[in-house]
């Protein structure tokens, strides 16, 4: 660390304007000096906006202050061009949520939360006969006899990773099982928390309908609770292989189920953006993205008040250390978590206008341990001086391309460069859509090495030439 | 182990009553081993009463199935003279339970519980400014005027410690805190939970009110949600600085509460005994306890259901092995959590009786790491015997006087003698009296050692000789 700060040092030290006196002034420090000295807005941003602001649920009044929020400290911060950019969404609200095991045993509560875009149960609740499976395949295989009128439960323990890969495989119960068992006519679907922890705190997220199917109230358990719900579906079987033997009445596992929660309709969601302006005007931007709105269970601390912090405070830093060269937007994009809207709306706004390279941070807050590229090939040098800086902080160079994240995900596909700063998620899907999405859950150190790590590659990417990104 | 096994198989051997053919059949296996073996009824009793039963209520009728859950148990499992000793006690049940931080910033949803004995605030809820206190130290010494007519907030949180020594120190905030608060006219008591780990499961457990001082609605926050108060707390009183200085009427913090639990009353519960009938008719029993009955957010796993477990285990493997001299009884006490009626029941029906000595657990389902004695001098001899047994487990002798459970409290206060096998307390207050107090938290491999130590502490004490135990 200590050999890549004189290199920066030197770096900078040439780019300083002289000045003709005996003794030179000191050089202004570099970005990555600053991003290691004791300012760190990337935890007062996250520390403020979890605590005066909280939960910030797309489209409802507390994303709105968050804006308010947002604006009046991306001003305070001395970011230029500040502003809100509004759009409008759909808008579904949680209600209550209940679930109760109800038969053959005792009845038990269950921690249950609905999804994203779930039906209502009504204000009675529905009652019917659990049908399991363990994974959504075999759902998707199943017959529809076997699903019509229970209520679907999907299993499917997803398992750590540190690059959180299980995700996409293992989200799909969540992300599409719900449309699958409403087709095979399901009054209902309960997951296993798509989630690596064993804590009673149920992972929400949303789940999508195709047009024309119905939606039906569709919850998620923690992960205890489902292993709970499966201990009881084995002893049911058991019970039934043996009772039927003996010439009994199976008894099937019972759910009792309440979820109220509501379509609200459009309603007002927005984007902030800010800027570092270039000194040079004719250069394309660099653009980085974070998202403001939060699921509604925890404040959004990882998820991702702690991206907007981490890219902030790099920005802020490269700001100090001096002009760059291109100019430094940064977007905190609203409406993410329910369908990328802010994204989105910031690409049919601005998708024409040339951008230099988009970089997002929405994967937590621990440690950068690799970087992945997708850039021009005008830029290998460049890939490898980023590479060579970073190496310094304990970041591989991936093999894989870089895919972006979800608020520039529209600019990608476009054509866009990209690069990322892969996050360790190793314990990301313990706390990921939970109520333990919270401040606590932030380690001080490891979000300082993010600042560092992107501090260190913006203030390349913003200083590049136009030969290298054009 | 290995010599520790060798030593009890020659000692098992010895006691094997001799048979005159050739070849003398091999000996029966040890406690210990037996205990080592493939079966492992402590697992299964865990498994089986969190998951057909679960959480089980002091006076409920999920107590009163787990009554009869024991019973069928006990019996199945070859135990003699097993049976309820039922007697009422009064019950508190919990109701709707919601906090807010509603002012000076946007409202935000808090996780809290009520804790036992809190009297409610009535269906609509009630709200109020909060007063802050470090401690319960610190309210104690508050002037009244400070407390009169507000919400009390007692912060402190608790340091994890391998021996669970915080509990008694912190624990007073919730033991007594609310009783202070109402003698100087708050409206309402909210605590940080008595607990070590930053999830949003607050911490239940009892609270008490003196004869004479008005119950006052008493709920927890997880550490989370404490740590939000905490930070908006500390906002507020520097925005009330600023402000005051300015001429403006300092805003302080509020919540909004709603706890509607209530008082239904006396009603049954129980205990239920078991025995492993000695050879000897005038030997006096060794007493084992746990407690059967667990609060209602959990499903009673750590506390106490594998308590219940381990020591039934061990009865069985001893009774497996060969029959004792002296009876051992197996108590599953009722209603501990609540105020151990179990244990006073037990006592009342049974304090005159003789024992030889009484041992419980109910401290989780973490290993066996030290053993503390409080037997009578004549058992110097046998208290070696044990210690070198145990050494052989990873147990060290402790140097302070074993104080006993709370089941056999009123047992060791009248001057039963009594050994304590330490678990390791390190995770115990991360999931006591919570939701997370599920099967998935016991490490198998854990609850194993338990067995093992209790099994071989067990099979010495239940053979010792009236000389050593009178």
């Amino acid at each position: 660390m200590k050999n890549s700060l004189r290199t920066l040092a030197l770096a900078s030290a040439v780019l300083v304007a002289g000045s003709a006196v005996a003794i030179p002034p000191p050089p202004p420090p570099t970005a990555t000096e600053l991003a290691q000295s004791g300012d760190d807005p990337a935890w007062s941003i996250t520390e403020d906006l979890t605590t005066e602001i909280g939960p910030r649920m797309a489209g409802t009044e507390a994303e709105s202050a968050a804006r308010r929020w947002a604006v009046a400290r991306l001003q305070a911060m001395g970011f230029a061009n500040v502003r809100e950019e509004q759009f409008d969404m759909p808008v579904w609200v949680r209600g209550e949520e209940e679930a109760s095991l109800v038969g053959p045993f005792l009845p038990q509560k269950l921690a249950i939360t609905a999804l994203g875009n779930s039906a209502s149960t009504g204000a009675k609740g529905i009652e019917g006969d659990i049908v399991y499976f363990p994974s959504y395949d075999a759902l998707v295989a199943a017959p529809e006899a076997q699903v019509k009128g229970k209520i679907v439960f999907i299993d499917h323990q997803m398992e750590r990773a540190q690059d959180g890969s299980g995700y996409g495989q293992y989200g799909r119960g969540r992300f599409i099982g719900a449309n699958a068992a409403s087709k095979k006519g399901a009054i209902a679907v309960v997951i296993r928390s798509i989630g690596t922890d064993n804590h009673r705190t149920p992972h929400t997220g949303g789940t999508n309908f195709e047009k024309g199917v119905t939606p039906i109230p569709a919850g998620a358990l923690s992960n205890p609770d489902a292993d709970q719900l499966v201990r009881q579906w084995q002893r049911t079987l058991r019970m039934r292989t043996k009772e039927t033997a003996l010439g009994y009445t199976p008894e099937p596992l019972r759910l009792k189920l309440l979820l109220t929660p509501k379509q609200v309709g459009q309603q007002h969601s927005g984007n902030v953006i800010a800027e570092v302006p270039g000194s040079d005007p004719n250069a394309s931007p660099v653009i980085i993205a974070c998202h403001l709105d939060s699921w509604d269970l925890g404040t959004g601390a990882i998820d991702d008040g702690a991206g907007c912090g981490i890219i902030t405070a790099a920005a802020k830093h490269v700001m100090t250390a001096r002009q760059p060269r291109r100019t430094i937007r940064v977007l905190w994009a609203g409406a993410e978590e329910v369908g990328v809207f802010g994204g989105k709306a910031y690409f049919e706004k601005h998708g024409t206008e040339k951008h230099a390279v988009a970089l997002e941070s929405d994967f937590g807050a621990d440690r950068v341990w690799r970087v992945d590229f997708k850039l021009p090939a005008s830029a290998k040098a460049l890939e490898d001086r980023i590479a060579a800086e970073l190496s310094a902080f304990g970041i591989v160079r991936g093999k894989e391309p870089a895919g972006g994240g979800a608020d520039i995900g529209a600019l990608v596909a476009a054509g866009v460069p990209t690069l990322d700063l892969q996050q360790d998620g190793t314990r990301y899907f313990d706390l990921h859509h939970t109520p333990d999405d919270t401040l606590d859950k932030i380690d001080p150190v490891q979000l300082r090495q993010n600042v560092v790590a992107w501090t260190a590659t913006l203030a390349i990417l913003a200083n590049s030439s136009d030969a290298e990104l054009p």
